[in-house]
């Protein structure tokens, strides 16, 4: 892969990150790496996470208080739970520079957008959001490489400054990201597809196993390798966090669920009738899909998502 | 990883695998590994499996039919879809040796083995399934290591032959397989969750998102990476093989299915009504299946299955 770009240059010169967890972190770690000049100010409401951030030296300064943090800054980005991002915007309000740019990484953004631009009059707000991330969180979690190749979706609001945009993308591709602009409220439907509706679906098989009376936990364990254990990857991720996508996206999540369901329905009928043809119409359909998520790049083409068979 | 034990032995000295896909083709490379002195003869019904089996040397023998290849066995082993597995059994009746041990690999050993045993009455059926598998079909998607450190079921029917049954598993170990015994029926509802229930899932859904309207394709495979392509890997499954599986383990996979949809109303429910708690509760305790996966080795605890994020 090529080193990012960083001709252009994002003429942001001290970034503040407010939330040091995976995401929070891996962009510490990225700008560290990719923008050396760049200043980096940490700060994250949890104490415990602040004193790791600092014992691990994970960027220049990790100030004790929100406000403290953004008093210098040119760009703020928020890197909180979606559901946490309001009162955390509110926490900087009476601190933030004028001019500066401020963005977030939340996983859904029509409400994060209304959120910050509430809390923030004025502000110069231009939400995005990396499409990347692990099952592990926390400050400890992160690590400069995570956007590389990844898609960093920028949702600026109606009427939103310009070239504050352009900085944002910019920054996003010095991080190794490619970039693609979108209206808020596609952002949600094409989200709640593609990462929300599969976390729902994984935490709630998970749960469903947990469950059963005579197939015992331990079992499930022992077998998960013939599928299940691929769901539970997913059903680790970070609770709070998923909590308050699925609350904060609710009206295009309860939409896909209601399509799924649907599906869902409709192949346990073509079960339950011994409707062999339909099974396997969908079954064949279904692979291609798969075919170019790998030709694109977005997958590792190593079978078994290239799990070690070796000794 | 120590490498198997073959102190014990098998006993068996000629093997015949029937159907060279990836578990057959697999058990021919690991015999071939870690059985050296046993003669291995493959058959597939299918002449370009078998043409790409000779040609890749996979094993010493490709048969031109399903009864000469079993004429000389002294283990037969069934590695065909579970649909399959009657009339492949019928093919070899007239020819299979008196004393030979048949087995399978199938992923439902109820319908299998009353399949396997009235096609060949008064022969010593011993079914297993080995839990592993990748997401690639064919002779050459195989290889040697894919049992190691897997479970293998052996489900032997009531009254089966004691020594048989231990050749059999022995043969698994040798393989690098840990083996268990389980009643042909409890292994039916253990897999139909940790396997089929899961597999059905990920074909839905993979279906669902490929129907919407309003968000294409392309943004369904450009944004995959925030869940949604972990499922494509499981959806890329082989169609034929799977079709099977839910034909033939149909109540217990419509059992597993309702349980896990009223869990999804549940959950759609706490979601529409805005109980954070509710799902918060959930999403912790799914985490703590996760961690006894990989205690448990059962896999890659590197973060997002190991995929690489470096440059």
């Amino acid at each position: 892969m090529l080193p990012p770009s960083t001709s252009l240059g994002t003429g942001f010169s001290r970034v503040t990150i407010i939330g040091l967890g995976l995401i929070g972190s891996s962009i510490a770690r990225a700008v560290g790496k990719y923008m050396p000049d760049v200043v980096v100010t940490g700060y994250d409401a949890n104490p415990d996470v602040r004193a790791t951030a600092q014992a691990i030296g994970l960027c220049g300064d990790i100030a004790d208080s929100a406000g403290a943090a953004v008093t210098d800054a040119d760009f703020v980005i928020f890197c909180v739970p979606v559901g946490a991002m309001g009162a955390a915007a509110a926490e900087i309000a009476a601190d933030l520079p004028a001019d500066a740019v401020v963005s977030d990484v939340g996983s859904c953004k029509e409400s994060v957008a209304a959120e910050l631009m509430a809390a923030l009059p004025g502000a110069k707000v231009i939400p995005a959001h990396p499409v990347a991330g692990t099952e592990n969180s926390g400050p400890e979690a992160g690590f400069a490489t995570l956007f590389q190749n990844r898609w960093c979706i920028v949702t600026p609001p109606e009427g939103a400054d310009s070239l504050a945009v352009e900085r944002v993308c910019e920054f996003w591709r010095a991080l190794g990201a490619e970039v693609e602009m979108m209206a808020p409220d596609h952002h949600d439907r094409v989200l709640a597809v593609t990462s929300h509706l599969p976390h729902l679906i994984a935490y709630t098989i998970v749960g469903t196993a947990s469950d059963l009376e005579e197939v015992t936990r331990s079992e499930v364990i022992k077998y998960s390798a013939g599928g299940f254990r691929d769901f539970t990857r997913i059903a680790a991720s970070d609770p709070t966090m998923w909590r308050d996508v699925f609350l904060s996206n609710k009206e295009a999540v309860l939409d896909m669920l209601q399509r799924f369901s649907e599906d869902l329905s409709a192949l346990q009928r073509a079960i339950r009738w011994g409707k062999g043809d339909e099974l396997f119409d969908l079954f064949t359909r279904t692979r291609a899909i798969r075919r170019s998520i790998l030709e694109e790049g977005q997958d590792d083409a190593r079978p078994d998502f290239g799990r070690s068979h070796d000794e």
